[in-house]
């Protein structure tokens, strides 16, 4: 039987065999959240990079620029880590290059795993099915907040191992733990995520809705994957 | 208003600043558990060392030794890591070097906090009478095994936060999960770890009778403190 695993952190991740396995990104406010939407809404490719230097260090004519540092864009960059901000028929067919906190560096991190998606709540029942089609092993790599624990991510580690059921099996406490927190949160994610610090910290910042919006299950279809150094939708690798 | 963090791994340890600060060391399955039923019982230090070769190369003629690797005793030293072999007469006034899979090693990473005390469910209710004392803010490190997180831990740090009660902050995510999960097992500690991966490890080794005991509250009241390289109990600090 395949098993569920849950890395808490990018600081435990070298504690993490990933080859032959399937590596789950998660960075639920707000990179990979963002990701989701921007290929619901027809980008083409994503290129995660660490720094804000690659980020400009790469960028051509027709590309978009997204970084985000402490919550807030970062300036000269033509995005920032908003979902609602890419929303947009502008982003068709593009190519993005982005940089965020923590969650474009976890997926740089996760790159010894034989597939690397990208999930959130957004899409949770879409990156479960595919997990399940592939019968291959899972490890959920939680982005954190530099390198600590966080909250949100861990409950989307909790509800991917809900979807998977009793197929696959929880692979140490941390799948236990994160399935016993999303049962807990599940009725309202919002009301339980209140008093943790990146909720704190986005409140802080205004960004509430964002908040809201990123909480909600199954609302796009897509599943960004991992393709060389970029991201593209499941399908159009299916296709290509 | 002092705060409480929870650290889940010691391989996260390097983002805290422990420096002010109170850490409270845990490793319930069994180090410090072992160690807090060996000051009850009359121990007078206790010497946490990293290494099986440490252990070895700082015996003295009457010094106890004490290794576990992998839950089991390790050949050629006097005692493991149950805490029954600990409730004895024998160990009163004596000295133990003692290594461990995780709970020694995580006392030595602790230093930098300004007082060291280990923690286990069996005196929690006195760890959390000296910490309110002395007004600190303070960091459960959790043992974890070999660097991942552990439920169990986890809990004590949970049933530690509870203790603290309103008059100490969460400082973090890990504090919030902690106490959760600390609330949806504290009626039954034991059925809740059953399907943890230590508990399994343990039942395996036939040592279920450990598990239960270690997870009794309020059994001792003492609190073992680092002082130097070696532990002491915290009254023999006060009366000396």
């Amino acid at each position: 039987m395949p098993s569920i695993d849950v890395c808490l952190s990018p600081e435990m991740l070298h504690l993490y065999d990933l080859s032959g396995k399937v590596a789950v990104v998660v960075d639920v406010l707000r990179a990979t959240s963002s990701m989701v939407t921007a290929f619901a809404h027809g980008i083409q490719k994503i290129i995660p990079v660490s720094s804000l230097a690659d980020c400009l260090a790469l960028r051509e004519a027709d590309f978009l620029t997204a970084a985000e540092r402490d919550g807030r864009q970062a300036e000269g960059f033509d995005l920032g880590n908003s979902p609602f901000s890419y929303m947009t028929s502008d982003i068709k067919g593009k190519t993005l290059i982005m940089t965020t906190t923590n969650g474009t560096h976890a997926i740089k991190l996760s790159v010894a795993a034989d597939v690397v998606l990208t999930g959130a709540f957004l899409n949770v029942g879409k990156v479960a099915e595919f997990v399940q089609a592939t019968g291959k092993d899972v490890v959920v790599v939680c982005a954190g907040w530099k390198g600590n624990f966080n909250l949100e991510d861990t409950l989307f580690a909790g509800a991917l191992a809900e979807r998977l059921g009793t197929a696959f099996k929880p692979a140490n406490d941390a799948t236990l733990a994160a399935q016993h927190l999303y049962r807990l949160a599940q009725n309202d994610m919002l009301t339980f995520l209140s008093a943790s610090s990146h909720v704190q910290r986005l409140k802080n910042l205004n960004i509430v809705r964002d908040v809201a919006f990123c909480l909600q299950e199954d609302v796009y279809e897509v599943v960004p994957v991992l393709k060389g150094d970029y991201l593209v939708s499941l399908e159009s690798i299916a296709v290509s």
